[in-house]
């Protein structure tokens, strides 16, 4: 089921700025029991991003009565909901005021096997680089070409994600997912100053770390570091923490940091989820 | 006017793949008296880039014939041709086989003064870089971020165009146009294998300048360059070669090889236009 601007419709205008310049931004999150998962966390972060692009966002109201209106149709899903700058404008040049374009969109869950959680995942290395653009790091917006190249590095399912390196061979983030990496019980993850996402779960990861004390060191990541480290996870808002179990060669014992991080973000998802049944 | 995939109609599918990650590329020329004009260059280009992306192109007859049947519609217009992956795939993964969506919209040429070629423009430098990405660079595609954010940093006629540059200061084109240099006789234009746009019309320049046995350097340029520069020109396939007049405080007079390859260009153009309309 899609919402575009409100109305049931899988169509939208074919000259929409987000389709002829990706001149827009998204995020994607899980509905469970037709609850839109962290919807606040993930509208502050579509705000956020679409402020760094001057884009005006619509009213939270009308993004949460719409993401909640659309989450019961589908109890358990995945929810993305896309912001552009609509149409108009000559070429480049912005429409002024510009009247912004938002579609609700709901998807099958991924059906990834349990063991992905419960195991980790072969992970490997994409030969596809993230440019450096400081004006665009950070921001989920419809520029995804770099990942589309990227993902058609390798196909089936042995492998379930792939890192992506910058021009200078920095480890940034996965095609999908953000990295963090334990060594010598503290927790690391790649700046993300120049290029990448920052993910939702990323920030829920760094946040529940905080409160355990433990502080996550943003910073320049090699490969090596990776080989080298004593535990290693991906994260997304949809996959929740996957630790790696194998990368380039080298195989990770199943490790105490993951395995605390991921029970206290499965005791948060649960607290959500019930608060919002109860609400 | 527009054709989606060949039917007369504004809309497009919500979940198509140009929308949600830019994946796609496109091309944009001018119709005269109901001709567009170099379509064949055109064309090849879209096909060229389309392969960079491993997207398939459609049937080289298919798109001719719906270029030539928009343009009769509008006599005197800018014709842009859009292609993308279509819709599905999960997520980046790109579908297997793609089906591609085209899009082929008309819109009212803009209405430049002829000033801007017979006396030239002032051109700007824009604050936005252009990010190095080699697997795109050259690439007319959906991606287009980096060009809206650029377009942003002015208003009003009186700046027509601004420089970017690319993550390490070398000039790479303007926002909308490709650049050339004239420096004691000789024509330099910046090198693209890490950022920027292949224009239509710049390799036509080459081409021309070629047959007047004069070589175009393709290198890395700093601002330095283009001030000192004995001539400044920008190209695209609307504004054919706009003579730079004024640029960061520099005034260039009219120059001689600008002007030569605007006459050859106009000659080209009247020749093309003209056997279209015998045709």
């Amino acid at each position: 089921m899609l919402l575009v601007n409100g109305a049931v419709t899988r169509s939208i205008d074919a000259l929409d700025r987000g389709l002829h310049y990706g001149d827009g931004v998204f995020t994607t999150l899980p509905v469970r029991r037709g609850v839109p998962l962290f919807l606040e966390e993930h509208l502050d972060r579509l705000s956020r991003d679409a402020a760094q692009l001057y884009l005006p966002c619509p009213d939270r109201e009308l993004l949460q009565l719409e993401a909640r209106r659309l989450a019961e149709s589908q109890p358990d899903a995945v929810l993305k909901i896309l912001l552009t700058r609509g149409t108009g404008g000559r070429g480049y040049q912005c429409p002024d005021p510009a009247v912004p374009t938002r579609v609700l969109a709901l998807y099958p869950l991924p059906d990834y096997p349990a063991s992905c959680s419960a195991e980790g995942v072969r992970v490997g290395v994409c030969a596809t680089r993230l440019g450096h653009n400081p004006a665009l790091a950070g921001v989920k917006h419809l520029n995804r070409l770099e990942q589309v190249l990227a993902r058609r590095e390798w196909s089936g399912s042995e492998v379930r994600e792939a890192l992506m390196c910058d021009q200078d061979g920095f480890v940034v983030e996965g095609v999908m997912s953000n990295l963090f990496l334990v060594q010598s019980g503290k927790l690391l993850t790649p700046l993300l100053d120049r290029c990448g996402v920052r993910g939702v779960m990323r920030a829920r990861v760094m946040r529940v770390a905080a409160e355990f004390g433990q502080g996550v060191v943003e910073g320049r990541i090699g490969l090596d570091q990776v080989r080298a480290a004593d535990e290693v996870f991906l994260t997304n808002s949809l996959i929740g923490i996957w630790p790696v179990a194998e990368f380039d060669g080298r195989r990770y014992p199943p490790g105490p940091h993951s395995r605390a991080l991921m029970e206290a973000l499965g005791r948060l998802g649960a607290q959500y989820e019930a608060a919002a049944c109860r609400a």
